[in-house]
């Protein structure tokens, strides 16, 4: 020891970010007993401002965004997807409008009873209470994770990447002045102010005071928090979703669903990678699949045996199976009926999104059954699984592990569920 | 790097557990698309094999462990809480009936509607997988755990105490016997087959096979697993439950509750630790207070200001706010009203059970709303946190943190959802 003892010497950063933590913990309490009315005055006023007031200031936040995103060679994609114009913050506002419609969990209860000692009992919908999302690129995510986490009363802790770093900040202003008009504390909605990247590896230190961590982005950004993260994380690595078209399908509704789920936004999570088709019915379907496929611009990858059933496609290797392309790819591979597509699923599948097509309804009730997935379908497109389309509103992500919630993340999912007993001197005896 | 390359050395505890997981994995897989009468023939199967064929191998494994406790100077209680006879293993096998007569959560689904496309949703409910129990001392946990996994379709691995091993291995025949008998994998029952330490921290570390970890037992396991497991955890650190008596109580009731939440089972979790009164009441309450638990043999450890109020009681310190006694000695305190009670809990509570006396319904419905804890009370006592007292059947444990379960869990908290979908040819626009 010493013999002068000195104060361990603390990074500035992981000071800096457990104070942020803290104080959001404290402004979770505030949040969680907020009424109804009060989180909808500020997800209203936070609209207000982001089509009005704070906007101008907003395009030139983006702007500088913009211009270093150019600078560093970030690709066309990518720099439109950081892009915000009146237009877009006018959707923005408009998302956070729909969140501000949705109705309120919190404190409602659900499986009320009366035991038999009169005791009656029930559970409570409550806040988790902290949130941190690390999310890459899109600044609307920003405003999406405000609004959904104040309406659940939860306090937000917001990590965006740092190509979008003074969108984001510009874009947090909104929120944490409406929280202060409406006399709630503006740690409600925290930035990191940082691009320092050590501040995510403080952030997901802090399980003191945050409660969950949601990373949005890559395989790689997922990996890194749930090694590090002392915080549960609710994990979402990739989507590689199937479709399997049934012996009994209808073959002209299995080319459209194909389609649709292949081609109609390849770029994401919920689309088709691999398609499954019966023995029984490959030699009918493949082509008509390959014609409709290449009108779409999609390159088929097949295995040995549907090859020949489908002109220019090229031959699927075994890496194929399991690769979420986020592209114009299908790989293709024909199967011994429902057995052969679960137990294909099974090996390859991502736990995210799984249909099958099939007029057979023992067939379809064994797949939704079966088939370990966060959405299992029948006769419709994988791309259906999404907050908006299963009717949640707008989501924070979707997980694909099952602790606490599986799917789409809505409000509800942000919620935990506590136990409340009203008794009239009840004792065990 | 050497010129002949070796393979890692892998101790032989890491890949036995290793293997026991990747089994278990399998076996779960057999157990999800169990049908409800299937895993009621096990279970039913089990509890006769408890009680007939196999109790005295059963008793005669149980006198090894007894002999060794005694040999190691465990106490009395200890020693006590080890001991399975004939009619405590008529109590484990009534119990596993008991879990065998719930409803099966598995398949069923719940949130169904109709969206505006014609896609019918809803959410099912499926098995989490593969379940990893630690757990100290008590044998019959072998058998509960064993039968609410079953039932809600999980494989389990069960991790005892060694001071039980052989009473929980004779224990986990019975189970793995009733899966053979079914045609069932004998892996969806694991016990791990050594008391060798390395074998926990193998346990925990296989996140590609073990969905859920449940350690039971002191606090320093507890940290030991959150800290070192790379698989979800639920957490349950320690039960510092307060009642607080306030002063529009019915107080011939709140004595009767604050003796019964006391002492009618001091060493568990659920029991009252300390009582906080409202100023307004404190002078009448108090010794009528003293009195019952004087009666009841409870020590008291007073705050300055109730001191003089309660004859006998020693002066608490800062410390004791924050202690589980788990003893008969219970801390008391005046405070302001249920603004005081509600900060008092926020700052020493464990988020484990909370209850307030009260005939005032405003206050009744604060607290309901604003106690952040997994079981909330309104006059009565906090004995109540358990799952077969609240209604749910047998408990794998109590969850004090929120995500996936907050409160007792039972077969449905064993169970994740997943969306499914039914349509007729719907793709997305």
């Amino acid at each position: 020891m010493a013999a002068i003892s000195q104060p361990e010497a603390t990074p500035p950063v992981d000071a800096m970010v457990r104070d942020l933590a803290r104080q959001a913990r404290n402004a979770s309490r505030a949040l969680a007993v907020a009424n109804t009315e009060t989180k909808r005055a500020v997800l209203t006023r936070a609209a207000e401002l982001l089509e009005g007031e704070l906007a101008e200031g907003i395009v030139d936040a983006n702007a500088r965004d913009l211009a270093a995103a150019a600078e560093n060679g970030l690709s066309e994609a990518m720099i439109d997807r950081l892009r915000l114009d009146r237009d877009r913050l006018a959707k923005v506002a408009a998302g956070v409008r729909q969140v501000a419609a949705l109705p309120d969990p919190i404190g409602t209860t659900d499986d009320l009873r009366t035991l038999p000692n009169g005791l009656r009992v029930g559970r409570m919908r409550i806040p988790l209470g902290v949130i941190a999302i690390i999310y890459e690129s899109r600044p609307n995510v920003t405003a999406d994770a405000a609004a959904l986490c104040i309406m659940s009363g939860n306090a937000v802790i917001l990590r965006g990447g740092s190509e979008a770093f003074h969108s984001n900040r510009a874009i947090a202003v909104a929120f944490t002045r409406a929280l202060a008009d409406a006399d709630l504390p503006e740690a409600g909605v925290t930035l990191v102010p940082t691009t320092d990247r050590a501040a995510t590896t403080a952030l997901i230190a802090q399980d003191a005071y945050v409660d969950l961590v949601i990373p949005r982005g890559g395989e790689g950004l997922i990996r890194f928090v749930t090694e590090h993260s002392r915080v549960p994380v609710i994990q979402h690595y990739k989507g590689v979703c199937h479709v399997y078209v049934d012996g009994d399908a209808d073959l002209e509704r299995a080319v459209a669903i194909a389609v649709n789920a292949k081609a109609q936004r390849p770029g994401v999570c919920n689309a088709m990678e691999t398609l499954l088709v019966d023995r029984a019915c490959a030699a009918e379907f493949l082509p008509r699949l390959a014609e409709a496929m290449g009108a779409a611009g999609v390159e088929l990858r097949a295995d040995e045996e549907s090859r020949p059933l489908l002109p220019g496609s090229v031959a699927a290797t075994a890496e194929d199976w399991d690769t979420e392309y986020l592209a114009l790819v299908l790989s293709v591979r024909i199967v011994d009926g429902i057995d052969g597509a679960i137990a294909h699923v099974r090996e390859h599948g991502s736990s995210h999104t799984e249909s099958i097509l099939t007029r057979d309804e023992a067939k379809a009730a064994r797949w939704l059954r079966e088939v370990d997935a966060s959405l299992v379908l029948v006769n419709a497109s994988t791309r259906f699984n999404d907050g908006f389309e299963l009717g949640l509103g707008a989501e924070m992500g979707i997980s694909t592990t099952k602790m606490h919630a599986y799917g789409p993340m809505g409000l509800e999912e942000l919620c935990a569920r506590k136990w409340i007993a009203h008794g009239d001197g009840q004792i065990r005896e």
